[in-house]
């Protein structure tokens, strides 16, 4: 099946970009009176019919629409610290698209060596990868910000930086009851370190005892999260977790975590 | 901690191969006396003396030994068709290795468009993964069968190609009750047609009643399995199971399958 993604949709018409228009009349050779798919990023599916086949901008009317289509049952939010090498974050973020996100936010810990982050290139792998894995919904990137900072924001329950952009599609973020009993969502930092006042829990428990369906996970850099980083997010009610025995690198250990909260919601 | 990895340990006695011992003794400046850790690709540390720094050849004799060093509570064999593009089997290959893999049989289906396997790459990026998550077993790769000669291979409960090569670590294969009842492994094949004689169980499910720990699991290629491949594993006593809702791409398919099993055993 063939997407194409357009966030130029309205009142029954639906404009493609450039790229995606180059793409639909000169790679695919489509002409007007033809049928494409059309997502808008935000969960829907567009059948449309061509109206126009300029290669610079197609046009096209909307037939029908399907609202939340290829969504979950859950809404995960990933804090992720960027890694040393850009391919591996953005590998990340392509499985972790495939499998189920709506959020990903770029956290730059005490420890992180890289500090810098291309939103743009990282929200044009999550668009493709929306389009190959048929969902209608591209996940949000934020602007990157500290872990500090990151954690500040959630304290109040309404995340950082989740408006504007295309919006995650499935679930309601902060309308359901979360882990910290505030009614945000259920927050959870994986780290590695031991630290004997706060034992970490096994994330697939703390998953599983959690009724709600709104989840956030704050993964660190390769140098791991300071500890004042882990104090500040145990302080504003993170549940520190562990993903089992094995020394993960940074994204494999946040595409296990949207594994688990995957597994977490499969019926 | 720095890992080097050898196969020639006997009596005590433990080389390096040329390439170990360019990176011990010239980027690392190790020399005589120093102690340096080794794994045996079957599960083993070794904490050794060196007692010649040669960069061609360190020799080091055995202090301490740390059987089932980094091991895991199950035994999985990942039989994965090739993908179009190598970078993304290389990729699950590093990633299952983290997480937890014992054995990985490259499998060439009806519907391949990949037909050729290198395996000695392979085996060269999983020795590096288990070295980088701590692990003392490296995962086995098989040469490439075509899937049907690896489900014949398997229907007589011995593996295909399970002998040789750096042995897996944990887990006993063969030894205990497999999800068949012939006392084989639990076979699992995931395939994304429906057939409705066969329908296919979700995964986590057909874990979580399986009180063995030896797990084989069938993927199929970018074209999915041809439908006699499907019935011939089912034939031989392949369970067929899926993934959940979301549509993944191969190698996201196999690194999945790798996640649930390691959350059925994560204490």
């Amino acid at each position: 099946m063939e997407l194409f993604f357009s966030s130029d949709i309205e009142g029954g018409l639906c404009r493609l970009d450039k790229d995606e228009s180059g793409h639909c009349v000169k790679v695919l050779r489509h002409r007007t009176g033809d049928e494409i798919s059309v997502i808008d990023g935000c969960g829907t599916l567009y059948s449309c019919r061509i109206t126009s086949d300029s290669p610079k901008g197609v046009e096209a009317m909307v037939l029908e629409e399907t609202p939340d289509w290829g969504g979950h049952p859950y809404r995960l939010h990933m804090a992720v610290c960027p890694t040393k090498n850009n391919d591996r974050y953005e590998w990340f973020v392509e499985k972790a698209c495939e499998i189920g996100l709506d959020e990903v936010s770029p956290v730059i810990g005490e420890h992180s060596e890289r500090r810098v982050f291309k939103t743009a290139r990282v929200e044009k792998i999550l668009v493709s990868a929306a389009k190959q894995s048929l969902k209608g919904a591209v996940p949000v990137v934020n602007e990157p910000v500290s872990v500090k900072e990151f954690i500040g924001g959630m304290a109040d329950g309404s995340g950082v930086g989740s408006v504007g952009g295309m919006a995650g599609g499935s679930g309601a973020g902060g309308s359901k009851a979360g882990g910290d009993g505030t009614g945000g969502p259920l927050k959870l930092i994986a780290y590695c370190f031991e630290d004997e006042r706060v034992p970490r829990r096994n994330i697939k428990e703390v998953l599983g005892g959690y009724e709600g369906s709104d989840v956030v996970v704050l993964i660190g850099p390769e140098g791991d999260f300071s500890k004042a980083e882990a104090e500040l997010a145990i302080q504003n009610g993170f549940i520190p977790v562990h993903l089992g025995d094995s020394r993960l690198r940074t994204e494999t250990a946040a595409l296990t975590a949207v594994a688990a909260v995957y597994f977490r919601y499969m019926v």
